[in-house]
């Protein structure tokens, strides 16, 4: 067995397709050009809330309260489901739906912000991938379930046929989230973020929406591709597509309680090296671990990848990561169970280097493995 | 000359590839889907305004303001510029950009608001796509430079590489917009439209992002493609990447000279046809047209369309209709010109049946020669 043959052998993110040197120049230049777009505000009579820039979500002081807004691409999990309805004649596209507004609405939450306005960005490679009555239907109603679930607004968007940019038959899937830090002490960016903080983790549900390039890539090593099983009845591909987590009842929940959040991390690309993206220089400890969905365990198994490599691409069952005061921990985990998403207190915030120490794998991550800024 | 044959007679738009026939019924029951979830508004103590749902922006009450957010697709225009880039070696990515970045915020500006984010969607093809370092400086120079016009801030954006959703070397541009209105009187979405009203138009910079199917489409008939001059030493391709002109100034403007908007419309799709975009029952009645640039004049000629055909697809020189009071209507031209934005005061409004009349033309468009809602 070669390990640099590509049917087998440990599978990377990079050898998925994805290059990071390649866009990195250009994300650099455009972050520089951004930050120097802040000063507008003032004309207007507003200012940003400059800590938000490397955050999630772009948050402006428009006085009584904070205003957040964000922009979020669903990825290429949309090419999973159009396999599996080819394998198995049935529409993926509600969860879609739930997806894409999942990758706007978890980023927005992370900086305290209460989603009020979805739009739909459905951009597809012609006309005729809307003629699909029952996928174009299943779209609409997971998105509005979706929206139902957050309690936001949908409020409109653009269905564009993109023929020549976007590939026939494929669409282009995103959303915009619009929302408000009310009150104003809401705000999370990490300001209150300190030793002695509990790190409560919410499940994931499965892959989410990230990490798709390499679970599509791994497809060709599976004899029975999209259709084998991950555990009794379950396929690789039914796995891969189970919808996003949606994370805002719980922070809205939190805010009701009273419970503080100290800082969050929706935890997407990079998997759990999303733990370290604050600046401070922090360690956070971990001691407990969630279960990891099978589909989760199947793609680290079949990549061949060691702890190590997966837990700083996956998920691996943790979708969201709450940093709250220590005596709130537990009352946290309460109340997202209460809401249906299953939570645990994994660890907890120190005083001393910036790192990330993954206690029951034996894991450290320093600063110098995420960079986000 | 045969009419039925591709390369001569009238080219239509939908000849030119984007059937609506498909799209709508998508359309209707994403915004029956849509509607259903303003409810949920309530619970965080605010409500839609009703109103705006079939405008340009949806629009939120938040209380002390109301709150405008919109998501907007630049379409097909990218592709001229790559083609353009093939045969000129230039890059025209920062008027690209521009014309963006005016989709979002000309469409904003429509319901009084004042655009205050805008957050970048850049889809490409490949990791590779940001490789080409000219055309992505141009790029993110022109949307900083298109943010500077604007007073908007930069919040920041996503720059995802979706190989087998768009297509290999190619860029799919959307842009989403939140704003603010300001005192909340400036909220327009038609109460105050009304016979005696007088019609502004503020003058199109060219084709801006509309029609491009159509002007790309056309290319196969001219000898020399793109290359072909409109007007001396001005190439078609040339023409068509006019950045689109970019509005907000003037709507910011008027509203510091104290003049109200009584309503307006982003001419766009559908071209002068969108002037009969609100609901109420007038009659629009213009006596004056702003001079048509070269680019448009030259698309209706070799499209051998008839003024209405062109009317009804093409902004002819008008990006931009603002209805005010017959008394601030040399006003707002003047405030405008000062801008460096040609205007016109080109009609007024009357009671009457629903409908546009281009007088000078001899053209009526009909309630039922519009359907958006």
């Amino acid at each position: 067995m070669s390990s640099s043959s590509a049917s087998t052998g440990t599978l990377s993110y990079e050898q998925a397709g994805v290059n990071y040197d390649l866009i990195d120049p250009l994300k650099v230049a455009a972050q520089r050009a951004a930050a120097a777009t802040a000063g507008h505000l003032t004309g207007h009579g507003f200012s940003e809330v400059a800590a938000s820039r490397g955050e999630s979500a772009y948050v402006v002081d428009v006085g009584p309260f904070y205003l957040a807004s964000i922009v979020e691409c669903l990825g290429s999990k949309a090419l999973v489901a159009d396999e599996m309805k080819a394998l198995t004649g049935r529409s993926y596209y509600a969860g879609i739906a739930q997806d894409t507004i999942a990758m706007a609405v978890n980023d927005l939450i992370t900086v305290g912000a209460t989603p009020l306005v979805v739009q739909a960005y459905w951009a597809a490679g012609g006309s005729d991938w809307f003629g699909d009555a029952q996928r174009a239907q299943a779209l609409v109603e997971g998105w509005k379930r979706a929206c139902d679930t957050c309690g936001v607004a949908w409020g409109g968007g653009e269905t564009p046929a993109l023929a020549g940019i976007v590939e026939p038959g494929r669409i282009d899937l995103a959303a915009s989230c619009t929302g408000i830090i009310s009150p104003k002490s809401r705000l999370s960016v990490g300001d209150a973020l300190g030793a002695g903080d509990a790190i409560v983790l919410l499940a994931s549900s499965g892959i989410h929406a990230n990490g798709l390039s390499l679970a599509r890539k791994l497809v060709e090593r599976l004899p029975q591709g999209y259709l084998t099983e991950v555990a009794p009845g379950l396929t690789y591909g039914d796995a891969l597509l189970a919808p996003t987590a949606l994370y805002s009842p719980v922070t809205e929940a939190l805010a009701k309680a009273g419970v503080t959040m100290h800082y969050c991390a929706n935890i997407t690309g990079h998997g759990w090296r999303k733990l370290l993206r604050h600046p401070k220089a922090l360690t956070y400890r971990i001691d407990a671990l969630p279960p990891v969905p099978p589909v989760l365990s199947f793609i680290q198994r079949h990549a061949q990848q060691d702890d190590r490599e997966a837990y700083s691409t996956l998920n691996m069952g943790a979708g969201f990561a709450l940093f709250v005061g220590a005596a709130d921990a537990q009352r946290t985990v309460e109340i997202a169970r209460g809401l249906g998403i299953d939570a645990l207190v994994a660890g907890r915030v120190e005083d001393g280097a910036k790192q990330l120490l993954i206690e029951p794998l034996g894991i450290r991550f320093g600063d110098d493995d995420l960079q986000l800024r």
